[in-house]
């Protein structure tokens, strides 16, 4: 499982206190822990607060890269801000470029920006692609199933590998009313998308999102990292500090036959991940 | 989710021990338990210690009966068990015969008797019917599916309702060597299997079983059932006094939209089941 660690973002209190401060220590202890707790790529995300989104991006960039080797994953919906950070990141490791705009103009033209951008970063640059387009997010399996197709395919043209694709079906609030069809609806989706190339495109989700609002956040979240990684989901952006929920995903990848069974598959998946 | 507790069953020290003391407290307390805790049904099983099962399982049919009305499910791999329960048992608001015997011999025959056995105890009378045929358990998706296809053919054939019949794909320990391919397989057959009547057929599965000598045994079951019933799994044979299990099946459920969400989701799944 490529496990995508959320906490570094400014919308958290501490992590925005920390940017206004310029204060190293927070950021650097939340890199640290996250990969101690089996983070694949830390998420950088500056939020909303900042007004120079462009300059924050690189101090934290620059912040993490002084105290780990963790590819980071460049989260925002402005590619000027995931450019800014391209410019001072070591992308030796793999960077993710995340992700296409939510701005209801993920059409080609932007795509093959973010593309040429993820080349330029380096060969193991990825990009998380939303499966929506300029009529927004669609409600229905067909369309999220189409738009993956489409952006498949945009991707081969331009020859650039489906193995650095991450379709992400874009989880919705279950909160969110008339909403509560969406996560059936995402299964569905991710059912075909997972047989659209040969090898898959990565499958990743914004896990926390499901459960935005909502009482019992980490069961919500754990119960449909469950279902998801038994529809050939391989990656998330979750809570990694969330025991219980890193617990499921080492069981679920077991029972998928991912990982051997052991009398200590738990901490044999931890350890694998350090 | 018509859920079937497992825990009247001989195999537990505490049954087997009522049982040969032919103590009522015992199998009374744990029926009130299990049924306020949201049983549908209460699986009746003698176990292996008793000389006269068939005379144990009317005896605790008849002890469950006089101090609830859950329905019961009557659980044995001999035809003669079940059908001695069934002498004794108020099978008004249902009845489950589990289930067709695990002894390489479920074809025609058996399976006929069984449907006339469920007649005879009431139009609500249903039966658990194993994926499996003289050749034993199937390792492989399609065979269960074929075994699956047969079944319901053979009930339609004799005007028995697909809606009375529990089709188990037979879940077997994941700790067996070579079988962690099984829970992978059984999701894909379930795929299958909801498809082959309409309405669909039930699925459940005897859950524990997976965990059967495993560490992290509740883990592992919680982890499965969120798959399952995001495949259909619309039963299943449970510890119903696992809360943590519980938990995952009213979030499950409300995650596969087939209860609403609310902020108190999970009191009211567990008052609507009382």
């Amino acid at each position: 499982m490529i496990i995508i660690a959320e906490r570094i973002n400014g919308m958290f209190t501490n992590v925005k206190q920390a940017i206004a401060d310029k204060d190293k220590k927070v950021i650097q202890e939340l890199a640290r822990k996250q990969t101690e707790a089996g983070a694949t790529y830390l998420d950088v995300n500056v939020g909303t607060a900042a007004a120079d989104q462009a300059g924050t991006m690189q101090w934290l960039v620059e912040t993490i890269q002084e105290t780990c080797a963790t590819p980071l994953s460049l989260d925002s919906q402005k590619p000027d801000v995931i450019a800014a950070g391209l410019k001072v990141i070591n992308a030796e490791n793999g960077v993710i470029l995340n992700s296409t705009p939510l701005n209801k103009k993920t059409d080609e033209e932007i795509f093959d920006k973010y593309m040429e951008m993820a080349d330029q970063a380096g060969p193991k640059a990825c990009i998380i692609t939303l499966t929506m387009d300029k009529n927004g997010v669609p409600q229905d399996v067909d369309t999220r199933v189409a738009i993956a197709a489409d952006i498949i395919s945009k991707a081969m043209e331009k020859g650039f590998d489906s193995q650095r694709l991450f379709v992400d079906p874009i989880i919705l609030p279950v909160k969110v009313p008339n909403a509560q069809v969406q996560p059936g609806n995402i299964l569905s989706a991710m059912d075909q998308i997972r047989y659209l190339s040969e090898p898959a495109p990565h499958m990743t989700i914004g896990l926390s999102n499901l459960s935005q609002g909502a009482t019992e956040r980490s069961l919500i979240n754990r119960v449909f990292l469950a279902m998801g990684i038994s529809r050939g989901l391989d990656s998330a952006i979750v809570d990694v500090l969330d025991e219980k929920l890193m617990n499921v995903l080492a069981t679920a990848e077991m029972l998928m036959n991912k990982q051997i069974y052991s009398d200590s598959f738990l901490k044999v998946y931890a350890s694998m991940n350090e």
